[in-house]
């Protein structure tokens, strides 16, 4: 691959390739602290759940870092106070991607099992340095994984449509529903892919277009709108997308505009596959109802890149996300394998085996 | 109303508002010969079905009055001959909307019906002015009684939903879907109105959200990715749109996206309109599959206002128009009344009665 999505460089650097510039500029920028990754992660600097969740790790590595080397840090109980400070407010940065809060949880966890004498702060440092590195690890990992199980539902000749950016660009590397794709052409079959643009934020356009042209892999990007026609017209054999929450019923979050594309799948009997991380999966959640969805500036509707296309004082509404039912998947696609309705079994029955 | 869409002067040049440039600008055009109205229609200076044909019929008249006035026309018969190709000209300007073809049919038929004599030329002339100033007024006439007929079925705090624009900008005034609109809040019914952007040319977010502010009608401007999960949220009482084409079995031809609006509406119990003059309705023609969609310059969905939004060299598709068929459609709103399912039974009869 041509680029990277993001990385942990050695003299503890966090880089990360600016999504908001691609496809025109391919800019990386460097994040030196925890409020900078913060940031990148509020302003959309990096997107998609598991890319999220790898930055979030990175992000507390630094804070973490910076902590045991400042002077009021004199034990490991004011290290952990303000350490999951530093948790609670990376977990604030976006509220719809559930691998943000696991990633969290999960470095959270270290620290807590930490043992409570001063001198522990260096090494627990140290131990998150490699907790950190690991979880950017097992996601690339764990797509391949993915990539591999869910290839075998993409036939030779496959037209496969997918919504915003499930890519690379979306995880430490690979990509999730773009990952599968990857997978199905490694094993020389003829896949080709129509990206939605995916309005406001153009994540189709801009992400997914650019990383299939990297990789020589055939795509033609369409207006949202178009979709349905080219179901209809019996030119998409397949759809896959990402998730950044899925219920433990399989009702699926993911970036606005999805539950459209399943309605229209379902409606012309085309197969419509999610491809998601384990760590997608939120089990404390019930049904996609009680997912929080993000509300966003509406000025990433009345503008396109600082053009302004519509009247000056319009009002608009933003939301960042929708919850596409069960009923409408026909598989979802894991590390672990595929799961199939109905998914309260199939994903009770995938964690209990884990 | 504060603007116009289109008009014929009295020193015979043709007005119209240049639909490319609003919100941001707002600038009336001067076209002053059949080629530069062909240009207006094909460029989209000018859009939305009946529009395009008030447009061509103040086209035709130029061209007569030109051929009048010119040398080498000695005669009925090569006024006749020159002036049918000028007809035939202007019907090329865009395939989908079948009031183009209706508009020029008719002029058509005018200048068919005139006597052999070479004398005759200026008085024919004279009458095809009449008869496109007389199009104009029932253009805007009939929508009034579509808004009428139709308004009966809005009540009163009914959040509507559009896509595109089929409102006073797509016709000579008043406006088909958002005329039913209008005419609601004529009855002082509180209506608000959600705004599909509806790329890749933005009508919504440029001409609906602009022309419904100028009115003071409240609008809501959505991308139309949202459309869907405002749906679901039960945020949208009903929707209205336009058609460029209707088959005589009630298939609609409209704005790319509006059978995605269709088939959500239909998932979610949501009545859906389509607002359109009986010269929409094409006799000739059983179903939606026989309706040419026009496809028009990648162009227009990897740019917005000339900002690239996907790589160099991305290919793309852009099909302007869809069917969305029959089954999908609650009620078709037309100046003579409001045809209910079977569309076929229902347009046979409007037909029949006339």
């Amino acid at each position: 691959m041509s680029f990277y999505t993001l990385k942990l460089r050695s003299d503890d650097v966090v880089e990360m390739i600016d999504q908001r510039k691609l496809p025109s500029e391919t800019i990386y920028v460097e994040l030196k602290n925890y409020k900078e990754v913060y940031n990148a992660i509020k302003d959309m600097i990096v997107r998609g759940a598991p890319a999220i969740g790898v930055s979030a790790a990175f992000g507390l590595y630094l804070g973490a870092k910076a902590l045991s080397e400042a002077a009021e840090i004199r034990d490991y109980e004011s290290f952990k106070r303000s350490f999951f400070k530093i948790c609670d407010f990376m977990f604030s940065a976006r509220p719809t991607a559930v691998n943000l809060g696991w990633a969290v949880n999960r470095i959270k966890k270290l620290v807590e099992s930490g043992s409570e004498d001063v001198a522990d702060i260096r090494s627990i440092v140290k131990r998150i340095r490699s907790e950190v590195l690991k979880i950017y690890d097992e996601d690339i990992e764990i797509n391949k994984n993915m990539g591999h199980h869910g290839a075998g539902l993409l036939k030779d000749g496959y037209r496969v449509l997918t919504h915003c950016n499930a890519g690379a660009l979306a995880t430490a590397g690979y990509g999730t529903a773009l990952g599968v794709i990857r997978a199905a052409v490694e094993e020389n079959k003829k896949i080709s892919v129509i990206s939605d643009e995916t309005r406001p934020f153009l994540q189709g356009a801009r992400l997914t277009v650019w990383e299939l042209m990297e990789d020589n892999i055939p795509v033609t990007l369409i207006a949202d709108n178009s979709a349905g026609l080219l179901m209809r017209k019996g030119k998409v054999d397949a759809v896959i997308v990402g998730a950044d929450r899925i219920a433990s019923n399989g009702d699926v979050a993911n970036k606005i505009g999805t539950y459209q594309v399943a309605v229209l799948a379902k409606e012309n009997n085309i197969p419509f596959y999610v491809a998601a991380p384990l760590s997608t999966i939120d089990l404390n959640i019930d049904s996609g109802d009680a997912i929080p969805i993000e509300e966003r500036d509406p000025d990433e509707v009345v503008g396109v890149f600082g053009k302004r296309i519509a009247p000056v004082n319009a009002s608009a509404l933003n939301y960042a996300f929708d919850i596409t039912p069960n009923k409408y998947i026909s598989a979802i696609i894991t590390e672990n394998g595929v799961l199939y309705p109905s998914y309260k079994k199939s994903i009770a029955e995938v964690f209990g085996k884990r």
